[in-house]
Protein backbone atom coordinates (compact mmCIF):
# COMPACT_ATOMS: atom_id res chain seq x y z
CA UNK A 1 0.00 0.00 0.00
CA UNK A 2 2.55 2.09 -0.22
CA UNK A 3 3.64 3.92 -3.12
CA UNK A 4 7.73 3.38 -4.28
CA UNK A 5 9.47 6.30 -4.36
CA UNK A 6 9.81 8.33 -7.80
CA UNK A 7 13.30 8.40 -8.84
CA UNK A 8 14.00 12.17 -11.05
CA UNK A 9 17.32 12.85 -12.63
CA UNK A 10 18.07 15.96 -14.17
CA UNK A 11 20.73 16.48 -16.02
CA UNK A 12 20.69 20.73 -16.03
CA UNK A 13 20.12 20.10 -12.56
CA UNK A 14 23.90 18.37 -12.08
CA UNK A 15 25.50 20.23 -14.55
CA UNK A 16 24.34 23.72 -12.59
CA UNK A 17 25.70 22.63 -9.21
CA UNK A 18 28.54 20.23 -10.52
CA UNK A 19 27.27 17.47 -8.35
CA UNK A 20 25.29 14.84 -9.66
CA UNK A 21 21.74 14.58 -7.99
CA UNK A 22 19.24 11.72 -7.97
CA UNK A 23 15.64 13.24 -6.38
CA UNK A 24 14.11 10.72 -4.60
CA UNK A 25 10.51 12.73 -4.16
CA UNK A 26 8.02 11.42 -1.71
CA UNK A 27 5.77 14.26 -3.84
CA UNK A 28 3.50 11.86 -4.87
CA UNK A 29 3.62 8.93 -2.73
CA UNK A 30 -0.29 8.82 -1.22
CA UNK A 31 -1.43 12.24 0.21
CA UNK A 32 2.12 14.05 -1.50
CA UNK A 33 4.55 13.24 1.20
CA UNK A 34 6.53 10.47 3.00
CA UNK A 35 4.77 10.90 5.62
CA UNK A 36 2.05 8.24 4.92
CA UNK A 37 4.73 5.97 5.47
CA UNK A 38 4.51 6.04 8.59
CA UNK A 39 1.16 6.83 8.97
CA UNK A 40 0.23 3.39 7.53
CA UNK A 41 2.42 1.38 9.28
CA UNK A 42 1.36 2.87 12.71
CA UNK A 43 -2.53 2.77 11.87
CA UNK A 44 -2.05 -0.70 10.18
CA UNK A 45 0.16 -2.22 13.10
CA UNK A 46 -1.75 -0.62 16.59
CA UNK A 47 -4.97 -2.78 17.48
CA UNK A 48 -6.90 0.14 17.93
CA UNK A 49 -10.14 0.72 16.03
CA UNK A 50 -9.74 4.21 16.33
CA UNK A 51 -6.65 6.96 16.03
CA UNK A 52 -6.01 10.35 17.21
CA UNK A 53 -3.40 12.80 15.96
CA UNK A 54 -2.22 16.58 16.09
CA UNK A 55 -0.96 17.93 13.15
CA UNK A 56 -2.08 20.73 10.59
CA UNK A 57 0.03 19.25 8.50
CA UNK A 58 1.39 16.22 6.22
CA UNK A 59 0.83 14.03 9.09
CA UNK A 60 -2.92 14.54 9.74
CA UNK A 61 -3.77 13.73 6.14
CA UNK A 62 -1.93 10.71 6.12
CA UNK A 63 -3.01 9.19 8.93
CA UNK A 64 -6.73 10.08 8.00
CA UNK A 65 -6.45 8.19 4.31
CA UNK A 66 -4.28 5.63 5.84
CA UNK A 67 -7.57 4.62 8.12
CA UNK A 68 -9.86 5.18 5.63
CA UNK A 69 -7.77 2.59 4.02
CA UNK A 70 -8.07 0.70 6.87
CA UNK A 71 -11.83 1.11 8.06
CA UNK A 72 -10.53 2.79 11.20
CA UNK A 73 -11.73 5.71 12.52
CA UNK A 74 -9.46 9.28 12.46
CA UNK A 75 -9.41 12.62 14.80
CA UNK A 76 -6.82 15.18 14.03
CA UNK A 77 -6.51 17.76 16.58
CA UNK A 78 -6.00 21.27 14.39
CA UNK A 79 -5.74 24.99 14.68
CA UNK A 80 -9.48 26.52 13.58
CA UNK A 81 -7.42 29.04 11.81
CA UNK A 82 -5.71 26.01 9.56
CA UNK A 83 -5.02 26.63 5.89
CA UNK A 84 -8.59 25.83 4.25
CA UNK A 85 -7.22 23.30 1.53
CA UNK A 86 -5.71 21.48 4.27
CA UNK A 87 -9.04 21.28 6.64
CA UNK A 88 -10.53 20.07 3.26
CA UNK A 89 -8.08 17.50 2.72
CA UNK A 90 -8.45 16.15 6.05
CA UNK A 91 -12.16 15.87 5.43
CA UNK A 92 -11.74 13.96 2.28
CA UNK A 93 -9.86 11.81 3.32
CA UNK A 94 -12.63 10.42 5.38
CA UNK A 95 -11.23 11.98 8.95
CA UNK A 96 -12.76 14.07 11.58
CA UNK A 97 -11.14 17.42 11.60
CA UNK A 98 -11.45 19.07 15.23
CA UNK A 99 -10.85 22.49 15.15
CA UNK A 100 -9.36 24.14 18.30
CA UNK A 101 -8.54 27.71 19.42
CA UNK A 102 -4.96 27.61 20.12
CA UNK A 103 -5.32 30.55 22.39
CA UNK A 104 -7.88 28.33 24.49
CA UNK A 105 -5.95 25.29 24.77
CA UNK A 106 -3.23 23.56 23.58
CA UNK A 107 -3.59 20.81 21.34
CA UNK A 108 -2.22 18.93 23.49
CA UNK A 109 -4.94 19.52 26.07
CA UNK A 110 -7.34 18.86 23.27
CA UNK A 111 -5.43 15.64 22.91
CA UNK A 112 -5.55 14.47 26.06
CA UNK A 113 -9.33 15.50 26.82
CA UNK A 114 -10.13 13.39 23.25
CA UNK A 115 -8.10 10.58 24.13
CA UNK A 116 -10.19 10.48 27.73
CA UNK A 117 -13.72 10.93 25.76
CA UNK A 118 -13.15 8.70 23.25
CA UNK A 119 -12.79 4.24 22.98
CA UNK A 120 -10.20 2.63 22.00
CA UNK A 121 -7.98 5.05 20.84
CA UNK A 122 -4.26 5.39 19.57
CA UNK A 123 -2.26 8.54 20.46
CA UNK A 124 -0.09 8.96 17.22
CA UNK A 125 2.98 10.97 17.16
CA UNK A 126 4.12 12.21 13.83
CA UNK A 127 8.21 11.25 14.44
CA UNK A 128 8.74 9.89 17.79
CA UNK A 129 7.52 6.45 17.92
CA UNK A 130 9.06 3.13 16.72
CA UNK A 131 6.09 2.54 14.64
CA UNK A 132 7.17 5.80 12.98
CA UNK A 133 10.58 4.85 11.94
CA UNK A 134 9.73 1.34 11.06
CA UNK A 135 7.69 2.99 8.54
CA UNK A 136 10.20 5.53 6.78
CA UNK A 137 12.71 2.87 6.92
CA UNK A 138 10.89 1.50 4.12
CA UNK A 139 12.19 4.84 2.28
CA UNK A 140 15.96 3.89 3.41
CA UNK A 141 15.63 0.63 1.97
CA UNK A 142 14.68 1.80 -1.17
CA UNK A 143 17.11 4.04 -1.65
CA UNK A 144 19.69 1.12 -0.92
CA UNK A 145 18.69 -0.44 -4.35
CA UNK A 146 20.58 2.85 -6.23
CA UNK A 147 23.34 1.58 -6.61
CA UNK A 148 25.30 4.81 -8.07
CA UNK A 149 24.28 6.86 -4.67
CA UNK A 150 27.30 7.62 -1.93
CA UNK A 151 25.36 10.53 -0.15
CA UNK A 152 21.89 11.00 1.21
CA UNK A 153 20.64 13.94 1.94
CA UNK A 154 17.46 14.30 3.97
CA UNK A 155 15.38 17.09 5.23
CA UNK A 156 15.21 16.48 9.57
CA UNK A 157 12.58 18.18 11.84
CA UNK A 158 11.46 15.56 14.49
CA UNK A 159 14.14 13.52 13.09
CA UNK A 160 11.51 10.42 12.17
CA UNK A 161 12.66 11.07 8.64
CA UNK A 162 16.28 10.98 8.30
CA UNK A 163 16.37 8.03 11.28
CA UNK A 164 13.97 5.99 9.62
CA UNK A 165 16.34 6.34 6.39
CA UNK A 166 19.82 5.38 8.52
CA UNK A 167 17.80 2.30 9.93
CA UNK A 168 16.44 1.24 6.13
CA UNK A 169 20.11 1.61 4.85
CA UNK A 170 21.38 -0.60 7.66
CA UNK A 171 18.92 -2.97 7.45
CA UNK A 172 19.97 -3.13 3.62
CA UNK A 173 22.98 -3.88 4.37
CA UNK A 174 24.25 -0.80 2.72
CA UNK A 175 26.66 1.94 4.20
CA UNK A 176 26.35 5.11 2.34
CA UNK A 177 27.00 8.62 4.18
CA UNK A 178 23.28 10.38 5.44
CA UNK A 179 23.37 13.70 6.07
CA UNK A 180 19.94 16.04 7.52
CA UNK A 181 19.17 19.33 5.89
CA UNK A 182 17.82 21.24 8.61
CA UNK A 183 16.77 25.17 8.58
CA UNK A 184 19.06 27.64 10.02
CA UNK A 185 16.21 29.25 11.45
CA UNK A 186 15.34 26.15 13.45
CA UNK A 187 18.45 24.17 14.12
CA UNK A 188 17.84 22.85 17.17
CA UNK A 189 19.31 19.21 15.94
CA UNK A 190 21.97 20.71 14.46
CA UNK A 191 22.92 21.88 18.08
CA UNK A 192 21.77 18.76 19.55
CA UNK A 193 24.39 16.87 17.76
CA UNK A 194 26.82 19.37 18.57
CA UNK A 195 25.85 19.73 22.15
CA UNK A 196 25.69 15.67 22.53
CA UNK A 197 22.33 15.90 24.01
CA UNK A 198 19.20 16.52 22.92
CA UNK A 199 18.11 20.67 22.94
CA UNK A 200 14.59 21.58 23.01
CA UNK A 201 13.71 25.22 21.83
CA UNK A 202 10.72 27.14 23.36
CA UNK A 203 9.28 28.67 20.70
CA UNK A 204 8.14 27.33 17.21
CA UNK A 205 10.44 28.67 14.44
CA UNK A 206 8.74 31.20 11.89
CA UNK A 207 10.81 29.31 8.85
CA UNK A 208 9.22 28.76 5.35
CA UNK A 209 9.99 25.03 5.87
CA UNK A 210 6.57 24.38 7.72
CA UNK A 211 7.46 21.02 8.42
CA UNK A 212 10.80 21.36 10.42
CA UNK A 213 9.04 23.50 12.46
CA UNK A 214 8.97 21.23 15.26
CA UNK A 215 10.94 22.27 18.80
CA UNK A 216 13.02 19.51 19.05
CA UNK A 217 14.26 15.63 17.64
CA UNK A 218 12.11 12.71 18.98
CA UNK A 219 14.02 11.00 21.86
CA UNK A 220 14.33 7.79 19.88
CA UNK A 221 15.54 9.49 16.67
CA UNK A 222 18.38 11.47 18.20
CA UNK A 223 19.45 8.05 19.41
CA UNK A 224 19.80 6.85 15.79
CA UNK A 225 20.68 10.01 14.67
CA UNK A 226 23.78 11.02 16.96
CA UNK A 227 25.25 7.21 15.58
CA UNK A 228 23.81 7.03 12.32
CA UNK A 229 24.17 10.82 10.76
CA UNK A 230 27.27 12.50 8.76
CA UNK A 231 26.08 16.18 10.22
CA UNK A 232 23.70 18.18 9.25
CA UNK A 233 23.44 21.04 6.75
CA UNK A 234 21.89 24.43 7.68
CA UNK A 235 19.94 26.36 5.15
CA UNK A 236 19.10 29.62 5.21
CA UNK A 237 15.82 30.72 3.93
CA UNK A 238 16.44 32.28 0.61
CA UNK A 239 18.54 28.38 -0.52
CA UNK A 240 15.28 26.96 0.37
CA UNK A 241 13.34 29.15 -1.99
CA UNK A 242 16.42 28.78 -4.47
CA UNK A 243 15.98 25.18 -4.19
CA UNK A 244 12.11 24.99 -4.61
CA UNK A 245 12.53 27.19 -7.69
CA UNK A 246 15.77 25.10 -9.18
CA UNK A 247 13.19 22.25 -9.04
CA UNK A 248 10.70 23.93 -10.77
CA UNK A 249 12.79 25.04 -13.55
CA UNK A 250 15.57 22.49 -13.94
CA UNK A 251 13.61 19.22 -12.96
CA UNK A 252 9.82 20.34 -13.57
CA UNK A 253 9.00 19.14 -10.03
CA UNK A 254 6.58 21.21 -7.42
CA UNK A 255 8.10 20.90 -4.14
CA UNK A 256 6.55 21.94 -0.55
CA UNK A 257 9.64 24.43 0.86
CA UNK A 258 10.61 21.39 3.64
CA UNK A 259 10.57 19.08 0.61
CA UNK A 260 13.30 21.41 -0.94
CA UNK A 261 15.46 21.65 1.78
CA UNK A 262 17.74 18.48 0.78
CA UNK A 263 18.64 20.12 -2.16
CA UNK A 264 18.82 23.92 -0.24
CA UNK A 265 21.69 21.80 1.60
CA UNK A 266 23.35 21.40 -1.78
CA UNK A 267 23.03 24.85 -2.25
CA UNK A 268 24.45 25.77 1.01
CA UNK A 269 27.76 23.81 1.77
CA UNK A 270 28.08 22.66 -2.10
CA UNK A 271 31.87 21.85 -1.59
CA UNK A 272 30.99 18.77 0.80
CA UNK A 273 29.20 17.57 -1.92
CA UNK A 274 31.33 18.25 -5.04
CA UNK A 275 32.32 15.11 -7.24
CA UNK A 276 29.84 12.94 -5.07
CA UNK A 277 26.31 11.21 -6.37
CA UNK A 278 24.27 12.67 -3.69
CA UNK A 279 20.77 11.54 -3.40
CA UNK A 280 18.43 14.52 -2.35
CA UNK A 281 15.05 13.46 -0.50
CA UNK A 282 12.21 15.40 -1.22
CA UNK A 283 9.80 15.26 1.18
CA UNK A 284 6.67 16.11 -0.25
CA UNK A 285 5.14 18.52 -2.61
CA UNK A 286 2.07 19.92 -0.61
CA UNK A 287 1.95 23.88 -0.66
CA UNK A 288 -0.76 26.30 -1.51
CA UNK A 289 -0.91 27.75 -4.52
CA UNK A 290 -0.32 31.12 -3.82
CA UNK A 291 2.39 30.81 -1.46
CA UNK A 292 3.86 28.79 -4.50
CA UNK A 293 2.89 31.41 -7.25
CA UNK A 294 4.85 34.16 -4.84
CA UNK A 295 7.85 32.26 -4.74
CA UNK A 296 8.04 31.68 -8.44
CA UNK A 297 7.76 35.27 -8.90
CA UNK A 298 9.73 36.67 -6.33
CA UNK A 299 13.02 35.08 -8.07
CA UNK B 1 18.45 5.86 -22.76
CA UNK B 2 14.98 6.65 -22.76
CA UNK B 3 13.51 7.04 -19.13
CA UNK B 4 10.11 5.02 -18.47
CA UNK B 5 7.05 7.23 -18.08
CA UNK B 6 5.96 8.12 -14.81
CA UNK B 7 3.06 6.97 -13.58
CA UNK B 8 0.92 8.81 -10.55
CA UNK B 9 -2.00 8.09 -9.17
CA UNK B 10 -4.22 10.56 -6.83
CA UNK B 11 -7.50 9.58 -5.14
CA UNK B 12 -8.33 12.96 -4.46
CA UNK B 13 -8.13 13.49 -8.39
CA UNK B 14 -10.02 10.23 -8.95
CA UNK B 15 -12.81 11.43 -7.01
CA UNK B 16 -13.34 14.85 -7.58
CA UNK B 17 -14.08 13.55 -11.25
CA UNK B 18 -15.83 10.25 -10.49
CA UNK B 19 -13.05 8.47 -13.35
CA UNK B 20 -10.66 6.43 -12.68
CA UNK B 21 -7.25 8.38 -13.39
CA UNK B 22 -3.76 7.05 -13.97
CA UNK B 23 -1.38 9.91 -15.14
CA UNK B 24 1.42 8.82 -17.05
CA UNK B 25 3.68 11.82 -16.99
CA UNK B 26 6.43 12.50 -19.44
CA UNK B 27 7.11 15.47 -17.59
CA UNK B 28 10.93 13.89 -16.14
CA UNK B 29 11.61 12.59 -19.17
CA UNK B 30 14.75 14.18 -20.50
CA UNK B 31 14.17 17.36 -21.73
CA UNK B 32 11.20 17.54 -19.63
CA UNK B 33 8.69 16.09 -22.47
CA UNK B 34 7.75 13.13 -24.52
CA UNK B 35 9.73 14.39 -27.35
CA UNK B 36 12.98 12.95 -26.35
CA UNK B 37 11.51 9.64 -27.27
CA UNK B 38 11.35 10.84 -30.69
CA UNK B 39 14.27 12.94 -30.61
CA UNK B 40 16.35 10.42 -29.64
CA UNK B 41 15.10 7.54 -32.23
CA UNK B 42 15.49 9.82 -35.16
CA UNK B 43 19.43 11.40 -34.09
CA UNK B 44 20.52 7.51 -33.74
CA UNK B 45 19.00 5.74 -36.08
CA UNK B 46 19.75 8.36 -39.52
CA UNK B 47 23.47 8.44 -40.74
CA UNK B 48 23.69 12.00 -40.65
CA UNK B 49 26.30 13.65 -38.18
CA UNK B 50 24.46 16.50 -38.32
CA UNK B 51 20.76 17.70 -37.27
CA UNK B 52 19.05 20.59 -38.16
CA UNK B 53 15.17 21.38 -37.10
CA UNK B 54 12.81 24.20 -36.84
CA UNK B 55 11.43 24.87 -33.65
CA UNK B 56 10.38 27.21 -30.27
CA UNK B 57 9.49 24.58 -28.28
CA UNK B 58 9.99 20.67 -26.75
CA UNK B 59 11.70 19.10 -29.79
CA UNK B 60 14.09 22.10 -30.42
CA UNK B 61 15.76 20.87 -26.95
CA UNK B 62 14.97 17.45 -26.75
CA UNK B 63 17.17 16.74 -30.24
CA UNK B 64 19.83 19.36 -29.21
CA UNK B 65 20.36 16.68 -25.87
CA UNK B 66 20.12 14.03 -27.84
CA UNK B 67 22.63 15.02 -30.23
CA UNK B 68 24.63 15.96 -27.31
CA UNK B 69 24.61 12.56 -25.83
CA UNK B 70 25.12 10.57 -29.01
CA UNK B 71 28.03 13.04 -30.45
CA UNK B 72 26.39 14.96 -33.55
CA UNK B 73 25.96 18.45 -34.19
CA UNK B 74 22.66 20.27 -34.07
CA UNK B 75 20.92 23.48 -35.11
CA UNK B 76 17.48 24.39 -33.79
CA UNK B 77 16.26 27.29 -36.11
CA UNK B 78 14.32 29.47 -33.74
CA UNK B 79 12.11 32.96 -33.55
CA UNK B 80 14.64 35.37 -32.51
CA UNK B 81 11.94 36.75 -29.99
CA UNK B 82 11.48 33.07 -28.19
CA UNK B 83 11.25 33.20 -24.63
CA UNK B 84 14.85 33.38 -23.49
CA UNK B 85 14.87 30.10 -21.25
CA UNK B 86 13.99 28.19 -23.89
CA UNK B 87 17.12 29.77 -26.49
CA UNK B 88 19.17 28.98 -23.17
CA UNK B 89 18.19 25.25 -22.65
CA UNK B 90 18.67 24.79 -25.88
CA UNK B 91 22.36 26.19 -25.76
CA UNK B 92 22.93 24.07 -22.77
CA UNK B 93 21.91 21.40 -24.26
CA UNK B 94 24.79 21.70 -26.80
CA UNK B 95 23.07 23.05 -29.57
CA UNK B 96 23.57 25.79 -31.59
CA UNK B 97 20.52 28.14 -31.39
CA UNK B 98 20.14 29.73 -35.31
CA UNK B 99 17.76 33.04 -34.25
CA UNK B 100 15.80 34.59 -37.13
CA UNK B 101 13.57 37.57 -37.04
CA UNK B 102 10.39 35.82 -39.01
CA UNK B 103 8.93 38.90 -40.36
CA UNK B 104 11.83 38.96 -43.03
CA UNK B 105 12.07 35.03 -42.99
CA UNK B 106 10.18 31.97 -42.80
CA UNK B 107 11.37 29.27 -40.59
CA UNK B 108 11.23 26.77 -43.40
CA UNK B 109 13.31 29.38 -45.68
CA UNK B 110 16.17 29.25 -42.83
CA UNK B 111 15.75 25.35 -42.72
CA UNK B 112 16.14 25.43 -46.47
CA UNK B 113 18.79 27.74 -46.18
CA UNK B 114 20.98 26.27 -43.45
CA UNK B 115 20.52 22.69 -45.08
CA UNK B 116 22.16 23.85 -48.32
CA UNK B 117 25.47 25.19 -46.44
CA UNK B 118 25.86 22.31 -43.98
CA UNK B 119 26.82 19.12 -44.76
CA UNK B 120 25.56 15.76 -44.11
CA UNK B 121 22.79 17.32 -42.30
CA UNK B 122 19.80 15.22 -41.84
CA UNK B 123 16.36 17.79 -41.52
CA UNK B 124 14.20 16.34 -38.70
CA UNK B 125 10.46 16.79 -38.44
CA UNK B 126 9.11 16.81 -35.13
CA UNK B 127 5.98 15.06 -35.88
CA UNK B 128 5.89 13.74 -39.59
CA UNK B 129 8.37 10.98 -39.65
CA UNK B 130 8.34 7.52 -39.55
CA UNK B 131 11.36 7.39 -37.22
CA UNK B 132 9.55 9.46 -34.98
CA UNK B 133 6.02 7.63 -34.34
CA UNK B 134 8.50 4.76 -33.96
CA UNK B 135 10.47 6.98 -31.10
CA UNK B 136 6.60 7.42 -29.66
CA UNK B 137 5.15 3.94 -29.84
CA UNK B 138 7.76 3.02 -26.91
CA UNK B 139 4.93 5.18 -24.62
CA UNK B 140 2.42 2.96 -25.98
CA UNK B 141 4.37 -0.42 -25.41
CA UNK B 142 5.26 1.00 -21.77
CA UNK B 143 1.30 2.01 -21.20
CA UNK B 144 0.18 -1.70 -22.45
CA UNK B 145 1.56 -2.82 -19.48
CA UNK B 146 -0.83 -1.16 -17.07
CA UNK B 147 -3.03 -3.77 -16.41
CA UNK B 148 -6.29 -1.81 -15.27
CA UNK B 149 -6.56 0.85 -18.24
CA UNK B 150 -9.43 0.79 -20.04
CA UNK B 151 -8.54 4.10 -22.20
CA UNK B 152 -5.82 6.28 -22.91
CA UNK B 153 -6.00 10.00 -23.32
CA UNK B 154 -3.19 11.92 -25.06
CA UNK B 155 -3.08 15.42 -26.46
CA UNK B 156 -3.16 16.15 -30.33
CA UNK B 157 -0.83 18.90 -31.95
CA UNK B 158 0.57 17.51 -35.22
CA UNK B 159 -0.64 14.04 -34.09
CA UNK B 160 3.17 12.11 -33.57
CA UNK B 161 2.41 11.30 -30.10
CA UNK B 162 -1.31 9.83 -30.33
CA UNK B 163 -0.25 8.04 -33.72
CA UNK B 164 2.89 6.65 -31.54
CA UNK B 165 0.69 5.26 -29.20
CA UNK B 166 -2.50 3.70 -31.32
CA UNK B 167 1.20 1.67 -32.57
CA UNK B 168 2.97 0.94 -29.80
CA UNK B 169 -0.44 -0.44 -28.28
CA UNK B 170 -0.99 -2.28 -31.41
CA UNK B 171 2.87 -3.95 -31.33
CA UNK B 172 1.95 -4.86 -27.47
CA UNK B 173 -1.36 -6.61 -28.63
CA UNK B 174 -3.08 -4.67 -26.17
CA UNK B 175 -6.56 -3.24 -27.85
CA UNK B 176 -7.17 -0.15 -25.98
CA UNK B 177 -9.34 3.16 -26.97
CA UNK B 178 -7.34 5.96 -27.33
CA UNK B 179 -9.03 9.10 -27.48
CA UNK B 180 -7.31 12.74 -28.80
CA UNK B 181 -7.59 15.81 -26.65
CA UNK B 182 -7.41 18.43 -28.66
CA UNK B 183 -7.74 22.81 -27.74
CA UNK B 184 -11.28 23.82 -29.57
CA UNK B 185 -9.15 26.67 -30.56
CA UNK B 186 -7.14 24.43 -32.71
CA UNK B 187 -9.39 21.81 -33.32
CA UNK B 188 -8.07 21.27 -37.30
CA UNK B 189 -7.56 17.24 -36.03
CA UNK B 190 -11.21 16.95 -34.79
CA UNK B 191 -12.24 18.68 -38.45
CA UNK B 192 -9.91 16.30 -40.15
CA UNK B 193 -11.61 13.08 -39.13
CA UNK B 194 -15.28 14.65 -39.20
CA UNK B 195 -14.35 15.39 -42.83
CA UNK B 196 -12.43 12.15 -43.58
CA UNK B 197 -9.47 14.15 -45.12
CA UNK B 198 -6.66 16.26 -43.67
CA UNK B 199 -7.75 19.70 -42.71
CA UNK B 200 -5.57 22.40 -42.74
CA UNK B 201 -5.26 25.78 -40.67
CA UNK B 202 -3.67 28.82 -42.89
CA UNK B 203 -3.21 30.69 -39.09
CA UNK B 204 -1.57 29.49 -36.23
CA UNK B 205 -3.92 29.64 -33.36
CA UNK B 206 -3.26 31.37 -30.04
CA UNK B 207 -4.62 28.42 -27.61
CA UNK B 208 -2.21 28.56 -24.34
CA UNK B 209 -1.77 24.77 -25.45
CA UNK B 210 1.31 26.09 -27.34
CA UNK B 211 2.30 22.38 -27.97
CA UNK B 212 -1.09 21.87 -30.08
CA UNK B 213 -0.45 25.23 -32.22
CA UNK B 214 0.30 23.14 -35.71
CA UNK B 215 -1.45 23.88 -38.68
CA UNK B 216 -2.40 20.03 -39.42
CA UNK B 217 -1.32 16.58 -38.60
CA UNK B 218 1.40 15.31 -40.24
CA UNK B 219 0.30 13.04 -42.90
CA UNK B 220 1.66 9.78 -41.90
CA UNK B 221 -0.13 10.73 -38.13
CA UNK B 222 -3.55 11.17 -39.93
CA UNK B 223 -3.43 7.60 -41.96
CA UNK B 224 -3.05 5.93 -38.36
CA UNK B 225 -5.18 8.10 -36.47
CA UNK B 226 -8.18 7.91 -38.64
CA UNK B 227 -8.34 4.24 -38.23
CA UNK B 228 -7.02 3.87 -34.74
CA UNK B 229 -8.64 7.07 -32.63
CA UNK B 230 -11.96 6.69 -30.50
CA UNK B 231 -12.66 10.22 -31.33
CA UNK B 232 -11.20 13.71 -30.25
CA UNK B 233 -12.59 15.51 -27.40
CA UNK B 234 -12.68 19.35 -28.11
CA UNK B 235 -11.23 21.23 -25.39
CA UNK B 236 -11.94 25.18 -23.80
CA UNK B 237 -9.32 27.28 -22.78
CA UNK B 238 -10.62 27.85 -19.05
CA UNK B 239 -10.51 23.37 -19.01
CA UNK B 240 -7.14 23.26 -20.15
CA UNK B 241 -6.49 26.40 -17.27
CA UNK B 242 -8.08 23.98 -14.96
CA UNK B 243 -6.57 20.92 -15.44
CA UNK B 244 -3.10 22.33 -14.79
CA UNK B 245 -4.59 24.00 -11.21
CA UNK B 246 -5.77 20.19 -10.63
CA UNK B 247 -2.83 18.56 -11.42
CA UNK B 248 -1.05 21.27 -9.46
CA UNK B 249 -3.45 21.03 -6.29
CA UNK B 250 -4.48 17.08 -6.33
CA UNK B 251 -1.60 15.73 -7.63
CA UNK B 252 1.45 17.75 -7.41
CA UNK B 253 2.03 17.27 -10.83
CA UNK B 254 3.90 20.54 -12.64
CA UNK B 255 2.20 20.10 -16.00
CA UNK B 256 2.78 22.35 -19.01
CA UNK B 257 -0.90 23.41 -20.90
CA UNK B 258 -0.40 21.28 -23.95
CA UNK B 259 0.80 18.45 -21.13
CA UNK B 260 -3.01 19.23 -19.05
CA UNK B 261 -4.57 18.72 -22.26
CA UNK B 262 -5.95 14.76 -21.42
CA UNK B 263 -7.09 15.63 -18.52
CA UNK B 264 -8.78 18.61 -19.79
CA UNK B 265 -10.77 16.34 -21.87
CA UNK B 266 -12.41 14.45 -18.59
CA UNK B 267 -13.33 17.90 -17.61
CA UNK B 268 -14.84 18.72 -21.09
CA UNK B 269 -16.37 15.18 -21.96
CA UNK B 270 -17.19 13.94 -18.19
CA UNK B 271 -20.44 11.23 -19.20
CA UNK B 272 -17.70 9.75 -21.69
CA UNK B 273 -15.05 8.52 -19.61
CA UNK B 274 -17.52 7.78 -16.23
CA UNK B 275 -16.98 4.62 -14.91
CA UNK B 276 -13.16 3.85 -16.78
CA UNK B 277 -10.14 3.30 -15.78
CA UNK B 278 -8.38 6.31 -17.63
CA UNK B 279 -4.99 7.16 -18.48
CA UNK B 280 -4.26 10.06 -19.44
CA UNK B 281 -1.25 10.97 -20.90
CA UNK B 282 0.41 13.94 -19.45
CA UNK B 283 2.85 15.03 -22.37
CA UNK B 284 5.24 17.79 -21.05
CA UNK B 285 6.00 20.06 -17.87
CA UNK B 286 7.97 23.00 -19.58
CA UNK B 287 6.39 26.22 -19.13
CA UNK B 288 7.26 29.94 -17.97
CA UNK B 289 7.37 30.15 -14.14
CA UNK B 290 5.54 33.79 -14.55
CA UNK B 291 2.93 32.35 -16.73
CA UNK B 292 2.56 29.04 -14.38
CA UNK B 293 2.30 31.28 -10.97
CA UNK B 294 -0.90 33.56 -13.10
CA UNK B 295 -2.22 30.22 -14.02
CA UNK B 296 -2.23 29.50 -10.33
CA UNK B 297 -3.59 32.84 -9.00
CA UNK B 298 -6.21 32.85 -11.71
CA UNK B 299 -8.39 30.09 -10.10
Amino acid sequence: MIRPVTLIESVRLSRKLGVQIILASETFQHTGSFKYRAAWNVAKNVPHKQLLAASSGNFGQALAYACQILEKRCTIVMPQDSATVKIKAVREYGATADLIDVRLKTRKERVDELAAELSDVYIASAYDDDLVIAGNSSLGREIAQISTVDTVIAPVGGGGLAAGIVQGLREAGRSLAVVGAEPAMANDAARSLRAGHLVRDITESATIADGARTLSLGERNFAILKQGLGGIVEVSEEQILDAVRLLFHLANLKAEPTGALALGAVLADHERFRGRTVCCVISGGNVDASFYAQILASA
